[in-house]
């Protein structure tokens, strides 16, 4: 126990937090990555190379990427739903790909077009085409505790996922509370239980607020063992299927939680505040952080 | 590990969410306290005896209290400042009683004119006080994390604070994170020393989600052995010296929290939904709270 304790967020803003947005300007998307990559924070998952009917948001996917090389210290990544977007993102130039499994048949089809299994089987030769061009490939896992279509997910189906996503080539794994309906518990269930089947491989959660829930779950999880967490500058974001909810868990507060827990983020958190208050300028909208509201603590603790 | 997993939810509402709000009329509190006493939950703290002139919105105490009869039920507490308030709430009726003394010279002055010292010294005269009356004390300490004028407290003053509290005869303690900056590795440091500087006591804990971290301090003060919480249909409370911040931790995403992980509250989640949005609909504005926006999980698990 002689490393000190930290962990590895990912800024999901520019994707996750945009995606069910109006588009905004290729030129304000590069100003909120400025003034994310100004926080410290070293991945940032930046667009989808996704159908541009589906996501109009992310339709200027190549526009953005070839725009990234400003900011050499950030690993950028980008999500991708199948083949087509993995050929279009390497084309691109980005490399870090992440590929989404959806736990359950009913989002699946719906968010895709593709059943789970159907999904499950395109890992391989995704993982195949992201490696052969020097890439990494992180499978996420959507819809690991419950389905708006199909009710809850069965943690053994997620587990199951993970050991095969990791046996195709996945090179890591994250699970997703797409809906925001986990809480604590069941959060430390299904981490303990992919952890079990992928040991040696670190779990990412990606978690949503819709329900209040996500900082407890990224406790639960941390306390579980797990030390990369996906979150959104402003808690920008949201599913379609939850409307009027909140979105990803802010950035600001993970950080807030981490760092005032004595474990480090490597992310500055005025800087972080400031890179919120622009996604909520530029998107014309108040961000859904209490934090952001609220500030930072008054004084801080000496030492820490 | 026979017994079932429970926890013990004390519902602040007519209190510490109406306290900073614009007075709202008699009749309408009562309205709110029947919709409350319909979730199920066992306690609910519905007013203060203090200054009017201090807490205007709370200025009709002894009216709420004469009509509490209406729900048997409940078990109905109010929160005092000192032996003046004792003796209005007895006169009242009213004999669950939660005293105050804040952890830090700085908010005790503020708050009630007294060092904190100066504040532990009059927990013996008023636990005497209620006693007489047949009744129970608790001691809630405040600012037991940061306090806007003094900085951090230290966690061993909180400790120190609960054992001469229980010895002068407070029947229980709370700890309370008044301005909402605490986070849960300090929420499980502060609860395990209180714990053990006063074993055999239950503690309970009043959490504020002004910087989004509420629910995780809940959920770490469960893992830490607290069953009894704090929390306000709404989210509705705050504390004016974090201007815009939301107030209480909801009680709908507490329920959520818990009854999602398999520990019972006794509360019913529809019912406290409709609570919070009378609560909204009586202050004339939106209740900070994720859950009552997105509503509930959208399958229940299950057997759960």
């Amino acid at each position: 126990m002689t490393a000190p304790a930290q962990v590895d967020i990912r800024e999901v803003g520019p994707r996750d937090g945009l995606q069910i947005e109006a588009p905004i300007p290729t030129e304000a998307k590069l100003e909120l990555i400025a003034a994310l990559a100004a926080t410290g924070v070293g991945r940032i998952e930046v667009t989808s190379f996704v159908s541009p009917r589906a996501i109009p948001a992310l339709a200027d996917a190549e526009q953005v990427a070839a725009r990234l090389n400003r900011w050499p210290g950030v690993a950028f990544s980008a999500l991708v739903a199948g083949l087509g977007g993995v050929r279009r993102a390497l084309a691109a130039g980005v490399t870090r790909l992440e590929y989404v499994v959806s736990a359950s048949d009913g989002h699946s089809v719906a968010n895709v077009g593709r059943t789970s299994e159907e999904s499950i089987a395109l890992v391989g030769p995704v993982a195949e085409m992201v490696h052969r061009a020097g890439g990494e490939l992180e499978v996420i896992i959507a819809i690991a505790f419950d389905c708006p279509f199909d009710g809850p997910t069965p943690p053994d189906r997620v587990a199951e996922i993970a050991a095969r996503a990791r046996a195709a080539g996945a090179d890591s794994l994250s699970v997703a509370d797409t809906v925001g309906t986990a809480t604590p518990r069941r959060t430390a269930e299904v981490v303990d239980l992919v952890h079990a089947a992928v040991s040696g491989v670190e779990i990412g959660l990606h978690l949503h607020n819709t329900r209040g829930q996500g900082l407890a779950n990224a406790w639960s999880g941390y306390l579980h063992g797990v030390r990369r967490f996906d979150a959104a500058a402003g808690g920008f974001g949201g599913c379609p299927f939850a409307p009027g909810a909140s979105g990803n868990i802010a950035t600001e507060e993970l950080v807030y939680l981490f760092e005032d827990s004595g474990i480090a983020t490597g992310i500055d958190l005025p800087a972080t505040l400031a890179a919120a208050t622009l996604a909520a300028d530029l998107l014309g909208r108040a961000a859904d952080s209490n934090l952001l509201r609220a500030g930072g603590r008054l004084h801080r603790a000496p030492g820490r």
